[in-house]
C-alpha cells in the first residue's frame, strides 16, 4: 500500500463516533498500515509501537508467516463463519494447541472457544465456576481488570468504569503487595476458617498474576503458590485471567509457569490469534466441563481466520524456546534500564517493576506520566499509561522487538523523562504524596 | 483450494473441546470451505445452507467483492489490531454507513463500536440505557434472546441457558400475540400509570421485531407504533436488537423500517461485516451519547478487517434496492410455499410464519421438527430449529440465494416432511398438544 | 383515666419525629385512651374507629377479656422476655391454636414464631420457600403489600415505597381483575411451560386474598381455586399472606377457608394478638420445616405478652361462630348500603367491593377520596383510604362493633360524600377518566 | 402467681413448633415467671440469669417500678395499638428521652419508631442512608450480626443464617483486631483513595462498639475514632447498631460515648421498653431526615405499651449516674475475676474481653465452652455462648444485679470450668489450635 490519497479529519471521528472512544484521545493520528513494531498513519508517517495493541499483537503487526496462512485460507474460500460447527481450521488449532503448548507442559485441559472478547471468556469461566461449585460467591482482587459485560465489571476494580447495576456477588481481597504488613493469604484464610467472616465461600477466585490496567501489580511466585494451596485445601477454584499477561508476554507462554501451579481454569484471548483478530479460549480441567450441549453459545465461537492464524503462530513462536530466551534477554535489557532511570529521578519515580516485556514505570505525579507520553507521541512512539490514577507508564513493546529497536525506544522515553522532570517543580514528590495519602487522622 | 487430505474423526472434538458446543451435534461434519449458499467438507462434500450461521452471513459465504476487498487489505499491511484508534478503515467504513444506510432514511444516530459480538452491544446498550435514565430496570419480552453474557442473559427468555446468577433487574412482557385476548401494550401502560403495580418505571424496552431463537415469532406494525408511541408518552428508551433480523434478514436494512419508527438505540452485529467477521455496532440518538472516555471499552474494538468488509457489503448490497426487491421477491416464493404445505399438513403444522427471508414453521411435535431437519441433513442440507422446545424449523437461506436453489431447498425440506409425517402416528397432533397444554385445571 | 391534664402540641412531634411518620398526618390528634369502637384523644374526645389500626385492632381496642387476662399475667410477674425459650404462655397458645383454629379445619401446619411485625413474617415465608424449593424467584402479584424490609418491599407493588436496592429476584402477575381480557392463571400457566418465557420457576407464589393497601381488590373462589391448582402441578408452594385479611376480618377465621384451598404457608400478625400487641406467626406444612436450629431469629420471638392475650383472644371469640355470623350479617348491611350509594352518585363511584368487613369504595377521584375522609375527619370519625392513588375509602370497622354503630358511621360517611360531590364539578368522572386512564391504542 | 399446675412435656413444642426454635434446646426448662435476676420455671424452679435476653431486659425481668407504670396504662384503657399516629403515651416518651438522654450528651438527632425489632431499625437505618447518599454499596464488619431480614442479613458475618439471595450490596472489612498486622482503618483509606480498588464508595458504615454475637468482639476508642474521622473525611455515614451493646450495657447509655464520637446514625432496640416489650428506635442527625410521609412503615410503629415503660426506665435509671456507676463497679468485679481464671487456666482459655457488663471468656475448645454452660445450666444458672464456633462464654447479667449475686454466679461459672477442664484432655488447647488454624505459610 502505498501513501494514501485519503486525508480524514478528525473531527470525522468526534462527529459520528461515540464519546466512548479512549486510545485514539491520546494518539491522535489516523492509522492506515502496520508491520512489525511500528504502525503508520495515512499520510505514511511511522511510528514505533510500544503499547502492542495492550497485548493483542504480542507477536508484532501483522507477522509474515501468519499474514501468508491467512490470505491463502481465505484466497481458497476456506469457511470463515461457521458457529461452533466442526471444520478443519478448528480441527488443527485444537491439535496444535495440544501438541505444542498443553503436551509439553503436562497440563490436561479441555478447550472452550467462548465469544471471541476478553470479557466474554472471563463471564463464561464465572459462569461455569458457579454451576459446578454450586456457590455464588466469587474472589475478586483490588486492582484487577477482567472486561466491561456485567459479571466481568462487577470483577473489575475500576470505579470509573462500574456502575450500580453490576453482578455484586464478589467479594474483594488486597493484592499481593497492596498494603503493608496486610499478608493477604492470611486474612484470606481467616476469612474461610471463621464461620461468622461475613464472606460466603467462593465458587472461586479469579486473578491476573500480572495487572495490566491495574498497573503492572507483580505477584510474587511465593503467594501464588500459597494461594493455589489455600484454595486446594478449601475446595474453590483457581482461574487465571491470562488474557493480557498471558500468550508470552511473561516470557513463557502461560504467565503461572514460572511458579509451577496448575490453575482450574485459564482464560486467553488478545494475542491468542497473533494477528489482532478478535479470539478466546478458556481452559478447564476435564472435571469441570459440565456444560449442557449450548448452555453457552454464541454466533462468533468459530472464528475461523483466528484458528488459522493462531495455529501458524504456536507452530512459529512456540516450537523451541527461541522466542521465550528471546523475551528474557530483551527483560534484562529494560530491567537494567529501569534501575538505572530509577537512581536517575528518585524525587519522580516510585517504583518500577514488572515480568518479561511487562514493565511499569510508577511515578508520584500522574500529571507528569501523561506528560512523558504526550512527550514520546510527539517523537512518534506509542507508549501507553495504567493503574488507578494512571500514574505507571507501560512498557509492552512486541515481544519479537529486535534489542537495538527495544533500546531506541527507552532513548527516547527517557528522553521524555528528562525533560518533563527538568520542567517539574522540584518538590513535586512531597506534595504529591500528601495530595493521595491524606491518612494521619487520630492515631 | 481442492480436496483436503485432512481427514478428522469427530472424536478429535469431543476429545478435547467442551461439552457446550451444540450446533456441530446437529450437523456432525467437519467442514472445510464455504461460498455462496454452499458448505464443503473436508471430502468437499456440498451442503445447501438454509441457516446462514444463524444470520451470521446473510450475503451468502465467502461473497467475492469482500474477499477482494479483504485479501488486497490484508496484502496491502493494513492495520489489522487497532484499539479503538482512529484508522482509515475506520473512517471509510463510518463515512460509507452514513451515507448509505443512515441519511437516506433520515436516521441521525452515532456509533459506538462495541465488542465484536452480539452479547456485548447489547450489554453495552443497557449500560448505557440504565446511564442516561438513571434507572434500573429494563422490560424485555418472553421468548426472547439477547446473548449470554450476564446482563444480556437476564434478558434471554431461555430457562436453560439462564442462570441463578444473572441480573435480575428485569421486567418480563408478553411479546406480540403471546396470548388470546392478552393485550401486552394495554397491560404494559396500566403497569406504568398504576402505581402500585410492582414495576419500576424502566430505563429501557429491548426487543427483536422478529424472534429468531424463539420462534420466529414476528411483532406487528401496529403493535411496534402502538408500542413506540407508548414509550414515548413515558419516557422510555426503545431499543431494537437487530443483530438477527438486522442487515437486510426481512428485506429493509433494519427490521424496523417497515413501521416508521426510529428506535432510540440499535444494536447491530452478526452481518454486518457481511463476511463472518465478528463486528458489532450501537447506534444511538446522540442525545444519549453521555459515555466518558473509555467508560465502555474492549480490545477487539477496531476489527480492522471487519470495517473494510462491512464497507465493500454496504456498497456492494444496499446502493440501490435490488437486493430488497430480490429479498421480497423470495420472501412471496417462500409464503406461497408455506401456505400450501400447511394446508396439506393440518395435523403436524401448527402455524407458519415470518418476515422476509425469516421464516418458520411451528409443527405441534418437537420430535418430528428435529427428525425432519436430521432427514435434510442426510439429504446434504443444513436447517435448524428455534422455539422454547427447537419445534419450529427455521428458513433462513442466504439473502442472495437464486430462485431457483430456494425452490430445491424447498423441496427438500418438503419431502423431508412427506416422509416423517407419514411414519408419524396419524395422532400426533392431538396427543401432543395434550401434553403440551396440561391446562384445564378447577375452572 | 380521667380527662388528661396533658395538652401536647403537635409540633413537638413534627420537631422531634422522623418525617417518615405517616397516619399522624390524616388524623391530627393526640390520642390518649381507647375502647371498642372508640379513640379518645387527650381532651377525652371520642373518635369512631372505621380504621381498626389498619386490622390490628379487629376486636375492638383494649377488649375486656384480654385486658383482664393480660393484666393478671402482668401482676403476677409472668416471664416477658423470654426469647424463643420454651414458655408456659407459649405452650398454652399453641395449644389452644391447634385445638380452637388448626383442628376443627381439618389444618396441619407447624408454627414459627417469627420477629413480631409483618413484614418480618413475610421475609422468614420468603428465606424458607427459598431454601426448600432451592429456587430463588417468587411470583407476587400487582397492588400487592407485604411489608418494608428489603424482601418484603421487593414484593410490594407501591412504586413510593420501593427503591433501588430492593431484593429483585421477584416475577409481578396481574392480581385477578386487573385488566379486562387477561386470565392471569392462563397466562402464568402459558409462562410456567414455555420454556423460553423467561420467567425461572418461582419457589412460590404470595398473595392477598383481599388486598388491603393495594384498595381492597378480591381475589374470587374460582380464580384462587384454579391458582392452587396450577402451583399443585408445577410444585410451586402457595404463600398466603393473611396479615390482614386474616384473624377474621372477612369472616371466617383465615381468608382463604372460603375457596376450601390448603396453602402450604399462611403469614399471620397484626389482629392475632388481639390486643394490638407486636406478634406474628408463620404456619407452614410440617414438610417444609426444614429450618436448621436458629437458622432464623430474633430477640421478640417470644412475645410473651402476646401469647396470653391471643389465647384469650381465640378462646373468646373462635370458640363459635358467633362472631363469624355476627361479621357476615354486618357485611350485608354495608354492602346493601355499598349499593344504594353507588346508584345515588353513579359519577363519582366508580366501584364498590370487598368481603366480610374489610369493604371499599372506589372513586374516580382519589382528592375527592382525600375531602371525604377529612369531612369524616372533622366528624370524628376515623376512616382511611387506600389504592394506588389513595382513591380506595376504606371500611374496615371492628368486627366486633354493634350494628347500630355500624350504621351510624355510615350514615356520618354517606353525608360526608354528599357535601364534597355537591361542591365537586359535575364533569368529574369524564375529566379524571380521561387523564388517568390516556391510553387508546395508537395514537 | 403460685406455682403452676401446668406440667407441659418439651415435646410439646417439638411437635408443633418449627425446628428453627434454638435457645430452647440450650435450656430445655419451660419458664413461667421472672423477676430481676431469676426466671422461674413452670415447677417454680429458680434460675439465675446471666444472659439477660441477649440484652432485652438490662433492667432485670420485670423491674417494678416499670410494671407499675405498665399495668397503670392497660387498667385505665391507655391506648395500644395507635400505628404511627400521635398519642400522649409517644409524647412523653419523646419529651423524657430527650431530656434525660439526648440533651446531657449535646446529642442533636430526631426519631424515627421503626418497626419494633433490631432488624427492622437496621433495614430502615440502612435504606435511609442509600437514600441520601444516593449510593448502595455499604460496609459492615467480620463477626457482626445485625438480624435476619434480606438486608440485614447481609451485613451480618454468620454463614449459617446467611443464604444465597441476600442483599449483596455490601464490602465486607476487618474489626478491630480482627488480624494481627493488618491495620484495618489504613487498609479501608487505601481501599478509598484507589479509585481501582474495585470498593464502590459506601453509603454508609454500620457496626456494633462491642460484638455480641460476634464473641463479645471489642473495638477500641483509638480504633473508633480514627474510623470516624476517616468517614467525615470521605463523606461516608457511621451508623452505629447499639442495640445489644446500648441501653447501658457498657456503662454508659450508648456504648459509643466513652470514644467521644457522635455517629449520624445508631440503631436502638432490645432494652429500650425496659420490660422485655418489642420496641426500636432509629436516630440521625436532622439532615438525614430524607423521609417521604410512609415511605417507610409498619403497623406496630407505635407499640404504645413500650413507650409507657420506655420512659419510665429512663426516669428511674439514667436521671442520674447511680446506674453508671454501679456497672462500672461490677464490670471491675467481673474483670478482675477474668484475669484470676485466666491466669488459672491458660491452657484453655485464649481470651478475656469485654466492656461493662458485656464480657465474655473465649476457649481454645467450642467443645468445652458447651460444656461448662451445660455444666452452669444443671446449675440452675443461664449463660450463653457466642462466636463463630460459639467458643465464646457470654457474661451478661442484669445491669442492677447486686454485687453477691453476681459474684455468686461467677463461682457457679468458676465450678465448672473447673469440672470440664479437669475432665478435659491436657492437651486440648495445642491440638484444637492445630485444627482451627491450619495453616502455616507456603506448604
Amino acid at each position: 500500500m502505498t501513501v494514501s490519497e485519503n486525508n480524514f479529519a478528525l473531527t470525522l471521528f468526534s462527529d459520528y463516533e461515540s464519546s466512548a472512544r479512549s486510545y485514539c484521545r491520546n494518539f491522535p493520528a489516523v492509522f492506515h498500515r502496520a508491520s512489525g513494531c511500528y504502525l503508520y498513519d495515512q499520510h505514511d508517517n511511522a511510528w514505533l509501537d510500544f503499547l502492542s495493541c495492550a497485548g493483542a499483537v504480542n507477536y508484532g503487526h501483522n507477522p509474515v508467516p501468519l499474514k501468508d496462512a491467512l490470505i491463502a485460507y481465505l484466497a481458497a474460500d476456506g469457511i470463515q463463519a461457521a458457529l461452533d460447527m466442526h471444520s478443519v481450521a478448528k480441527a488443527e488449532f485444537i491439535t496444535a494447541f495440544n501438541t505444542i503448548i498443553l503436551q509439553p507442559r503436562k497440563l490436561d485441559y479441555k478447550m472452550q472457544f467462548t465469544s471471541p472478547t476478553g470479557t466474554s471468556v472471563v463471564e463464561s469461566a464465572i459462569k461455569l465456576a458457579r454451576k459446578v461449585k454450586n456457590r455464588t460467591n466469587v474472589v475478586a482482587f483490588t486492582n484487577g481488570f477482567h472486561g466491561m459485560s456485567n459479571t466481568a465489571l462487577g470483577l473489575t476494580g475500576n470505579r470509573d468504569n462500574r456502575q450500580n447495576a453490576v453482578d455484586a456477588h464478589v467479594f474483594r481481597l488486597p493484592y499481593d503487595g497492596y498494603l503493608d504488613g496486610l499478608d493477604t493469604i492470611a486474612y484470606f484464610e481467616k476469612l474461610l476458617t471463621d464461620n461468622s467472616s461475613g464472606m460466603d465461600i467462593p465458587a472461586a477466585v479469579i486473578l491476573e498474576t500480572v495487572q495490566g490496567e491495574g498497573g503492572i501489580n507483580v505477584a510474587s511466585k511465593t503467594w501464588l503458590q500459597r494461594l493455589h494451596a489455600l484454595l486446594q485445601r478449601h475446595d474453590i477454584l483457581l482461574i487465571i485471567d491470562d488474557i493480557q499477561a498471558g500468550c508470552g508476554r511473561t516470557g513463557h507462554f502461560f504467565s503461572f509457569e514460572f511458579a509451577g501451579i496448575q490453575p482450574d481454569m485459564v482464560c486467553l484471548s488478545k494475542s491468542l490469534s497473533g494477528y489482532g483478530l478478535p479470539f478466546s479460549l478458556l481452559l478447564f480441567k476435564p472435571q469441570w466441563d459440565q456444560w449442557n450441549p449450548g448452555e453457552d453459545n454464541g454466533t462468533f465461537r468459530g472464528n475461523t481466520s483466528a484458528f488459522v492464524t493462531a495455529k501458524a503462530a504456536l507452530e512459529h513462536y512456540w516450537r523451541d524456546d527461541t522466542l521465550s530466551l528471546h523475551i528474557f534477554r530483551q527483560e534484562q535489557v529494560v530491567v537494567q534500564w529501569l534501575e538505572e532511570i530509577k537512581l536517575r529521578f528518585p524525587h519522580f519515580i516510585k517504583q518500577t517493576r514488572g515480568r518479561g516485556l511487562f514493565q511499569g514505570i510508577e511515578l508520584y505525579s500522574p500529571e507528569l506520566a501523561k506528560k512523558i507520553t504526550q512527550r514520546c507521541f510527539a517523537e512518534k512512539m506509542i507508549v501507553e499509561r495504567a493503574g488507578d490514577r494512571d500514574q505507571v507508564i507501560k512498557i509492552m513493546p512486541s515481544l519479537t522487538i529486535p534489542e537495538d529497536t527495544l533500546v531506541a525506544g527507552l532513548m527516547i522515553l527517557e528522553r521524555a523523562m528528562e525533560d518533563c522532570f527538568s520542567e517539574a517543580p522540584a518538590t513535586s514528590q512531597a506534595v504529591t504524596q500528601d495530595i493521595l495519602c491524606p491518612t494521619g487522622g487520630v492515631q
